[in-house]
């Protein structure tokens, strides 16, 4: 058991845009709702699934929709607890934790502005281990856990409560009902018992996620290399180092697709890696040759500060390193791939661990 | 009080189907349904206002969506239950009854199936007094009543609870789940006191409907003129006889729209009247000349046998009766007005009471 405060976040918010893999959005924006928060109040008390009761109540914060909009109109965080009042009030019970559902992103830094408003405690997890586009994809639901009764809210003060089948409806009802609320919205989802979190969710994240900023930021100071750093801490291995070309866009269905082409350098000089992301990147591949798919890991540092990239700041002519970092073992079974693999997105490729291709990659014990 | 038996529904959806001007759904798959819920069970209790504790809790029951899609998939009722448990759930209390929101179609005998299928009083009014397109078009609105909390359920188990800010809100996201859920969904909306009931809602229109149903019947046993019947119950006046030409529809944002032409007989021969609908007929005019405007009601009935007729049934030959029936006083007011007006529908036309153009109109008390 450890507390944060205010001086974790710059750290945990680098680890988190790591992790983000391009895509859930910029942690920045979540690093200034949680200060904003937290300035003031005592540190937020971070939980080791072991000092979970069974039988506590514990329900992940997080944000929904496009985090381009959030950058035109912060949310001042009181749609968070919104989400969780509406919550508690369809449970009629008290809600005991938070902790982020995708440590990935902006995501990672919700839970605290939850946590600091309501004094509540955070659990050190989450249920993705990086981030996804769809709400769905969790390892909740590879458990069999349900997102609903989930709350969502609004900034004019709206709140539904989603009591849906499975984790598919939950996402197209609360997809829907985001864009009528303004393209962003808060969620209170996938309440758990303590028992549930231990069998269902990724332990450790959050504590990765500062671990992996801390190697950044030392790795700078010591004038080491910020790459080899990152490698390091996440398991993860250089794929390509080259120079951004041209980007394709594209917004459908309220994700942002496209995809990046890397010019080679070194050993792959005379190449090119494409990269398609939707919000997410989710295949690296050069021509035949496929060296990263969903759900490992493929993110962009900068090559210089070996600071993460996302899609959106991606430009012409950036210099970088593509990491593929190898992805919790739940995503690699059956039901996992059938949630985030190639398949799912619309591409006819069979996964392959990351670790079979570049044996420095370490999958997470 | 009353009780309301099976062999009450024939009236009861015919006078609904009056006082649908032209839209509300066809109550006749709204009757197929009660008849289902309250065969083989006590009858269903009506309560006047005047039998209402102040404190009761009172949830209307309604469909949201397009009635044809109902006639497609005919709902089991198990929908409009999960509504209320959802609702029940959210606010930790048991309803006490439940009552129509809207009088005109299909809209009055949903409340059936849940009063039947929960035990349930039922109480004789609603919040229109008529049909109309929007869930926010309610005497409740008028009075500062919110429609929220309510609940949304789908045939497939989801059930949403909607905690909107005004009830504009709750007709947009009510809506655009409607359409996630299928085209067709079952509402627990606008929970009251007792002591709301009474001041916000219009009484004694269930019994209204009966009277015109039964007025109908046996003006057609006694083979008396059922159109005068109707007027006689209703207050309402003929505005028109003719035969219907040409029809205009197109569906416009999950609404049918359009304008019926009916060609004059008797002193309108060789002049044409103009209804325009949205669900329900809107406006009646002959060139210039207006003759009813919402939220007065325009009732298109068979000229031969005084049964009413939907949009949707109206076809190139039809020998029609065109009714107009005074609106409820509250929607009269400028609130009432804004709500429901012309100038609502897009009409740059002033709302002028019936009976000031047809001095034999009557308005209720």
């Amino acid at each position: 058991m450890r507390e944060i405060t205010v001086e974790h976040l710059d750290d945990l918010a680098m680890g988190a845009a790591v992790l983000g893999t391009g895509g859930g959005g910029d942690p920045y924006i979540g690093k200034l709702m949680a200060r904003n928060a937290m300035t003031g109040r005592p540190p937020v008390t971070l939980l080791d699934f072991v000092d979970l009761h069974d039988d506590a109540l514990i329900v992940p914060s997080a944000m929904i929709g496009a985090p381009t909009v959030m950058i035109e109109k912060i949310p001042s965080g009181k749609e968070a607890i919104a989400a969780f009042h509406a919550l508690e009030s369809y449970l009629g019970r008290k809600i005991d934790a938070t902790m982020p559902i995708e440590i990935g992103g902006m995501n990672s830094m919700m839970p605290f502005t939850v946590a600091a408003e309501l004094g509540l405690p955070m659990v050190d997890g989450d249920g993705m281990g990086r981030a996804f586009p769809e709400l769905q994809m969790v390892t909740q639901t590879i458990a069999g856990l349900s997102a609903a009764p989930m709350g969502l809210s609004d900034e004019k003060g709206n709140s539904l409560i989603l009591n849906t089948i499975t984790n598919e409806w939950a996402e197209t009802f609360a997809r829907t009902a985001t864009v009528q609320m303004g393209a962003a919205a808060l969620m209170a989802i996938f309440p758990m018992t303590g028992a549930e979190v231990k069998r269902a969710c990724i332990p450790g994240t959050l504590t990765l996620i500062g671990e992996i900023g801390r190697a950044i930021r030392e790795a700078h100071a010591a004038h080491r290399d910020a790459v080899d750093a990152v490698c390091d801490v996440t398991g993860g291995v250089p794929v390509w180092t080259g120079k951004v070309g041209d980007i394709e866009r594209r917004t459908i269905g309220g994700f942002a697709r496209g995809t990046a082409r890397v010019e080679g350098y070194g050993d792959h000089a005379g190449r090119t890696l494409e990269v398609d992301f939707q919000n997410e990147f989710l295949i690296a591949r050069s021509g035949d040759d496929v060296l990263v798919t969903t759900p490992d890991l493929i993110t962009m540092l900068d090559a210089e500060t070996g600071e993460p990239i996302t899609t959106e700041q991606l430009r012409y002519g950036f210099r970088v390193v593509v990491l593929g970092i190898p992805s919790h073992r739940l995503w690699r079974t059956e039901i996992g791939l059938s949630l985030t693999g190639p398949k799912y997105f619309g591409y006819d490729l069979t996964f392959r661990a990351i670790e079979t291709r570049y044996p420095a990659a370490r999958p997470a014990s």
